[in-house]
């Protein structure tokens, strides 16, 4: 349902198909902005759902359903990445760009066209092949990572195979599927690096501060902005792989490159791309808190071929932390705004940000933003204020 | 109408009554709490209602339709000053407790209460009198302010007056409506300052730096945080005096006290108190990106009793420019988002806020919020923005 009567056109009206937390974050600069979004959400009282009226449920795999939400719309963009490819063509043709287009936004939704691209323009990445047995998987060597070409996230759709008998499971997975692996070398990194940008239609672009991401089971736990004891040229390269990843593929709105810092067989700092993500990122939620501009309001400026704000950070550190659903099971009386008055109180200067969603164990649900000039004290903050609201620190509901 | 299915009760919601530009920026940071809110506003489409789902279109002179709106609520809290005491007592019986209260709400109603309040608490404030004839004003003296004791807002219901004759007009209108009138001492100020404080029914309150703020025709121009060439004691002074009146008043929610910065018969610094706020105000729209936690932030902390977030400054200056439509015609072509494209090139530090409202003469539309090292830098850049958008610098929507 349209949930309000159209208004008087102020200014451009955006369609986001999706959801979830990442939407509902881009409605708060678009408030501040004035800019009108326009919700496909793929079901009542969703996170964004909650706080953007203009809104359709629907699903996103269905043409006839996107040209409904974006009639009226100028422009389309994301809370995810999977909104078929053909569509956003349909939608072009109907005159509603989408941010990112669907020539770049393939590189996010399909990990052997974006290793075949990243091999084109000679950035740097791990060893990979595309693989159908497991001869195919003997043959590239292991230990090695399977993924699927589509569809994994959050460590989902990755499997680290040590023994032949390990690429069972992923093999049989891409059969029942008809899904293609992909086959890449297991890096010894030192830590995970994000790089983030943001691009509008113009070729403006603007990148933000690297950062250091501690992931968990391939669930991102933590950020820290800028990545502490980062060589200064290694930190310029990455920014600059990054751009010009988001020139050549012509990526609109933020681009998050995935990182690991690695050492070269001569000890060289080196990086080399893990992933490819087009919408505002978990490794970009410090800049709400931390920068001069948010990757959310960077998103929308890009979307809307408005120049870019600044990215510069606001503090020496920021923090983040993301407060995930834990394995104890905390039953339904665990209502995360019950951490609230412990957690504010301890520390006046905390910034928390929650999605409208109920605890439910590995399940994304808020994240803590910490910005100061002590990393350690930063850190002790972000990670007491997480645990305080997963409820690892006695359960805060009774 | 309501326009989102009861959530489930994952946090307490907050009715907020009024749908205007303050609701509206409320809306931000009830997203990042997790906080729903429900607006009764004035009429569909208005600033607030293009941006909370959770709506109703209704009176707020009706108790009925208050009670319709607040049903399901904890907390109900304001967009404006004008609700009916007796409606707010009213839904306190009904168990929705009114932040600010209907006792402490009546100071920001009533100039006269408010006055007798001041005079109670000796706090520092402009010789006054209440008056009901023009042998009153001129037993009171000449020059003088007058001013209706309940209506007034932004320069209007407040005369300058200078001669017998001047008195004719308030005299008239205060008959023709039945309000009180009240005679102030026309206060030779040096410049006009604010204090503006959060306090939560705990008890607990947090003082932001104390502002200079410039009024042209009775309206809000601009906001330097903090005021500049403040003398320390004094600056101290103004925080402990809004403290004070927001304890000794019972007030829940942000208070911004309005001061006259003057001198004494002995050369020496004072402040008198000029108006009370309860509610965000336009002198603290600077928190929002000059602060660690905002008004508006902390106004829905203080209604949900939840420990406040520091006040602390982020930045050495704040500026704060309003966007108000001028009085040349710029006709209906003109479309504030049209001033996008250069504000924003100019200056990627600028934050701009817009309403969803169009550009009309004397209207407040918006603001830019500006910071940074340099003062004179900061209010360049935001006067500059703030005229370009409201077409001072030439017509940008050609």
């Amino acid at each position: 349902m349209s949930t309000s009567e159209p208004a008087p056109e102020r200014a451009p009206r955006i369609a986001v198909i999706g959801g979830g937390q990442l939407a509902r974050m881009m409605a708060q600069p678009a408030i501040a902005m004035g800019v009108p979004l326009r919700l496909l959400a793929e079901a009542e009282g969703v996170s964004a759902a909650q706080v953007i009226p203009d809104q359709q449920v629907g699903d996103y795999r269905d043409l006839a359903t996107l040209r409904a939400v974006t009639a009226g719309c100028s422009v389309v963009t994301f809370d995810h990445e999977h909104v078929p490819t053909e569509h956003l063509r349909a939608l072009a043709a109907d005159g509603v760009i989408a941010h990112p287009g669907p020539e770049a936004l393939v590189h996010a939704q399909d990990k052997i066209v974006m290793r075949e691209a990243m091999a084109r323009l000679e950035a740097p990445q791990p060893r990979w092949a595309v693989v159908e047995s497991l001869a195919d998987v003997e043959a590239f060597g292991l230990p090695c990572v399977l993924k699927v070409s589509r569809g994994g996230y959050d460590g989902k759709g990755v499997w680290v195979v040590r023994t032949s008998a390990d690429a069972a499971e992923p093999l049989a997975a891409a059969e029942r599927t008809g899904v293609r692996l992909l086959a890449e070398e297991l890096v010894e990194f030192r830590r995970e690096l994000s790089a983030l940008v943001a691009r509008a239609p113009s070729g403006q672009a603007a990148a933000y501060p690297v950062v250091a991401t501690l992931q968990v089971d391939g669930v991102c736990r933590e950020v820290i902005a800028p990545a502490p004891d980062l060589d200064e040229s290694v930190a310029a390269g990455a920014q600059q792989l990054a751009l010009r990843i988001a020139g050549e593929l012509g990526v609109t709105g933020i681009l998050a490159v995935e990182l690991f810092e690695a050492t070269t067989p001569d000890g060289e700092t080196c990086v080399l791309i893990n992933e490819l993500a087009m919408r505002p990122h978990n490794t970009g939620h410090w800049t709400q808190d931390g920068a001069v501009t948010s990757q959310f309001e960077n998103h929308l400026r890009a979307a809307l071929d408005l120049p870019l704000g600044s990215p510069a950070p606001r503090a020496r550190w920021s923090v983040m932390v993301n407060i995930l659903g834990g394995d104890d099971d905390l039953g339904e009386v665990a209502r995360l705004y019950d951490g609230y008055p412990h957690a504010l109180a301890r520390d006046p200067q905390l910034r928390v940000h929650l999605y409208g969603k109920d605890l439910r164990p590995g399940r994304k649900v808020g994240h803590v933003n910490v910005f100061g000039d002590d990393l350690e004290d930063c850190l002790e903050r972000g990670r007491h204020a997480a645990a305080w609201f997963r409820g690892d620190l006695g359960n805060h509901s009774e």
